[in-house]
């Protein structure tokens, strides 16, 4: 197991879905920044479960408690620990579970893996483990806030309706706007009745998150093996439900040719070096190049869903999954703040990195 | 500048374009290993330029030096250091690049992050650097040979051309028998073709390369944060000019619904749990789960092109990039042994993690 | 800061002195290991202030909770969290030496790194972050047992009383028998007087903490630089007070010749290879040999003392620090469990590392 | 196997006795700074075997090759690689201690972990290791200028001969008038004469070295685990035959009271914060207070002797062990720039990381 992330700015998270509680301990974060427990909050809040109905119905106020590393209302530099208590934690729900492989779930690869699980809710393997990750990515925004750099996720894809606008071509203000956390309100409509519609008849269906970091200088990023978006792909594709990454032009670059792909360089009237396009996805040879960074991230439909499904039990008996508990229909509205910390983390940590560049 | 990858199973790498050579030293390779050097050079012959008109004409031998770690045949346990001279280095051919920024390559960046750079072939972001990766990759399945374990790299697409086959349709013994290392015999001779008109334009196209590992029993992958196709990911990602990564569904999942993609599992004539279906990748929560492993990875057009194009010198000033020298017109074929080195690296390290699983 | 330490058995901690709690965050652990609380919670007893007149008078009752990571009684593989919280703060006592800098303590370097430190009790630089390691330590131990490994210290000088006895003429069973925690029932009598006449005096004294381990087989230990005896050397000087560390002949050994220094081989009755004298302290080339490993930390006097001192504060102005609220006169009765836990961490990554050392 | 040390400055070594040569990955260091060959070999120079009647008689040259990681005089930030092909290999010399186990030596202990070694001169087990370590500390050294920072050894103390003076009562400037290294010339005499009358009865005699590091500015160190004496103590333990490590006031502070052990803080003329004695030995906390740091490293007498050993072999049998070859009768002559370059790259790294310090 490795619960641990980042090379300076470094977080150990903890917990499981049914245990005392989920927590982070952050290390490397710079003394003397401002911590803002408001803002934590609010970022926790992005990410608890029963923010409408197309969300899960557990129950979570995911309120944190600062156990270490703030004193006087700014950060230290010593290790600062953030718990999160559960509250609903309904174990008897899952008692019926306790032996089944669910499909598509992980209870199979961890019981294989360690020969023992907690099969509560999923244990460790539970989404809820992203509260950690979004506390600690709450602080890591604030971090990158003082250098001048944002983060920004939106829902772009739900099932088979795609947002075919660019993140230029809207207004990412829009996006708290409303549950779906689309920036654009006809598309979020449709998309809000999509995944409705789908909650009803028990199933579950996936979706796109698109990123987008606006501020990075040219410098970030460490090749050739921490490349920005080699790393920013890692932390994508570790959490739940992920099943893609692609920066820049994508997969969909594959099919172009290099006198179309490649980004001229100009300079603009500050006299700083920029592209004319920016296919690149703001990162070239693994490092940023100071245009906008920008990437899409697939989600798979949850596993959990409510029908009947065949499957084994540990014992390799044929056994029925029955449908029952409480699930999201789709994960990708509750994943864009989860999406916007692993981002912040990713760049906090390469913004410390560079640090040392040069002599 | 991150060069190392891998928890137990480490590689360092180094070396640049235009310099003596490329080197990579291993840590933590088991020791008895049968060091088998034939096998190590034809992985690297796999990948070495001048293979074929389609790709880049720079003559290399890439013959390999042991400087230690290997005893009487086999592996000892210390650090395997494997050298590399750089033969053809034709450094003049890159004088009249020293000020200039290739559009799309990494020329800007690096002069941003460091202040300085090897402007020679690119220097240190140059491909080249991935013989290391072969070399090394070719010892780590060695390694998973002993333990059961295949990777096995193909070309999917190049450019438009898409290749609908699964690998199960495929019989992947076929992939060395063309250049473009394409399965499929029908399909390699129009991706060969395709590729070769774009060399004549002097053009460049991008590709993709699936790959499937094979005899991966359950239990491998280091959730939260090293989630099996996490590290995948990153390790492709982390290779010259790739721009995407998907396992098992991928980015198809995301238009699916939770019951159509779940895969059911069932118990084998020998007591195996298996599953029925495979769009998990062979991965669930981060871990394997027996089946087989499969992903794709997409490379953009390859950046060097035969074509004026404008950008910018180092002082900011207009400059027009000429198009000369050597180049490969699609990268796939030659990244087909990158990327399962890169796989085997990986796995093997996996391998050795999970040896500290349980009591 | 860097609180984590270990490679596969790595622990995080956290927490100040006054703040609401220490903790630790232990990953790697196996799982299916009995989670013994009884046995952890006697271990933190061990070290825990207030055990007698010659430790300090704080009282904490240092009762962990276990936050993650343990499911019907055994760990699971998972992240284990623990959390002391701290009950007798009492923050005043500290409030007039907020801008003080006390002398031979932390404060000024860590306001001239951090240029912020929360001063309640020395914050982070606290001894108190001990019981986080003592914690984590107990588990280590219940993991060597079961590979037949013992880690045993007690205290060998205090001052300038010094046990002229070496491990094997003593009953390592007789250590818990007295406050001071020296095996050799006469000269703990003596040490305690010595101990308690110093703190009479308002004043404090060193001492030295023998640890002998032993059921190490051969082959634990990581050259060339993670080598057995310096990873225990940086896990001893990473406790707070200390000043040195020897292990085997130690210093005395640079007055041997290698004639005398030399150990010689031998095979003894059940064909096992052991040495006849023990000088290399039971490591050879940074590796175990089978032979009992033992060592000595040595501690400064601490640095708080019940009489006036002359310093300065943050603004560089003259100041008396005057010798107030509560100190142990010598560390060394409570620092034997310390020097247990960490040596008990040290060696059980060293188990799990060595898992992956030959095919 | 751990062949890398470092956290930002970086380095992985390889390389056996009698292999083809030895070399050293250096990772991390800053771009921009310039790269002094004939510095770097002035080091080597002062490791390499020969030197004079008290050191071994072996002969190599000990030059470099630089493989990377260098461009036009400077450093790119890239990996720079080193290579020291290996001349003098005799290993004829070796092989009828093939299956014998030396006494004291690293053989046993290599065959018990590896069940394999390179049994010419001791392979990877060697001290020749640590001329890659030399290399790559020249380079610390040079960063270290750069901020100020000097690092200065010298020996101290050559079997019951000990010198007196601290570093502040010596001209160490002086040490390398001599071939003991002692910066005392009538003590570096009996140190001499003492060798090589140990040397001609064919037995060999344990040193201590003393290392002083000027410029340290407060704050580097990062606690609580890699407090810079806990690295300090770590590096130095990694070297071949060290038993022991004590800093500032070491194992004598023991005996002492806190009332005279406690650094008094003073502010100096130019309004720096400095103390008044520096048993403290420059580092508080783990972390480095301005005062100059320095320490003790205790080596063994090194344990290959010209004398008949009884010892077993690899079937356990009985064996004599004869004494022949080449070898140091004291090894702290050569020590000393082994010592110089651990702790430089220890110190650049804290450099490097406590940039990171602070918002």
């Amino acid at each position: 197991m490795s619960s641990t992330y980042g090379k300076i700015l470094k977080i150990a998270t903890f917990g499981e879905s049914h245990g005392l509680g989920i927590g982070v301990v952050i290390e490397g974060c710079p003394a003397g920044l401002d911590f803002d427990p408001d803002f934590i909050q609010s970022e926790l809040s992005r990410r608890k479960p029963g923010q409408s109905r197309i969300t899960t119905q557990r129950r979570e106020a995911d309120e944190f408690e600062v156990l270490s590393g703030v004193f006087e209302g700014k950060t230290t530099g010593t290790p600062i620990a953030l718990l999160i208590r559960n509250e609903d934690q309904r174990s008897k729900d899952y008692s019926h579970i306790a032996a089944q492989y669910r499909p598509s779930h992980a209870d199979y690869t961890y019981q294989a893996k360690y020969g023992i699980r907690d099969y509560r809710g999923g244990g460790r393997s539970s989404a809820r483990e992203t509260a950690a990750r979004v506390a600690a990515g709450a602080l890591a925004k604030l971090l990158l806030k003082k250098v001048g750099v944002s983060v920004q996720a939106y829902v772009s894809q739900v099932g088979t309706l795609k947002l075919e606008k660019s993140y230029q071509e809207l207004d990412l203000a829009q996006t708290e706007t409303n549950d779906v956390r689309c920036p654009d309100a006809a598309m979020a409509q449709r998309m809000f009745d999509y995944i409705d519609e789908t909650r009803k008849r028990g199933d579950s269906v996936g979706g796109v998150v698109t990123c987008v970091a606006q501020g990075v200088p040219a410098g970030w990023g460490e090749p050739v093996f921490d490349k920005l978006h080699a790393e920013l792909g890692k932390a994508m594709l570790s959490i739940n439900a992920v099943k893609g990454f692609e920066y820049g032009s994508g997969f969909a670059g594959v099919e172009m040719y290099g006198s179309q792909h490649n980004d001229a360089f100009f300079t603009d009237e500050n006299g700083k070096v920029r592209t004319s396009t920016n296919l690149s996805g703001g990162i070239q040879g693994g490092i940023s190049n100071g245009e906008a960074i920008y990437f899409r991230t697939a989600f798979k439909p949850v596993a959990t869903i409510m029908q009947d499904q065949d499957s084994v039990d540990q014992f390799g008996e044929k056994v029925t999954v029955q449908g029952k508990g409480r699930h999201d229909p789709c994960v990708v509205p509750r994943a864009v703040p989860i999406v916007e910390a692993m981002t912040a983390l990713v760049l906090a940590d390469f913004y410390l990195r560079q640090l040392a560049n040069r002599i």
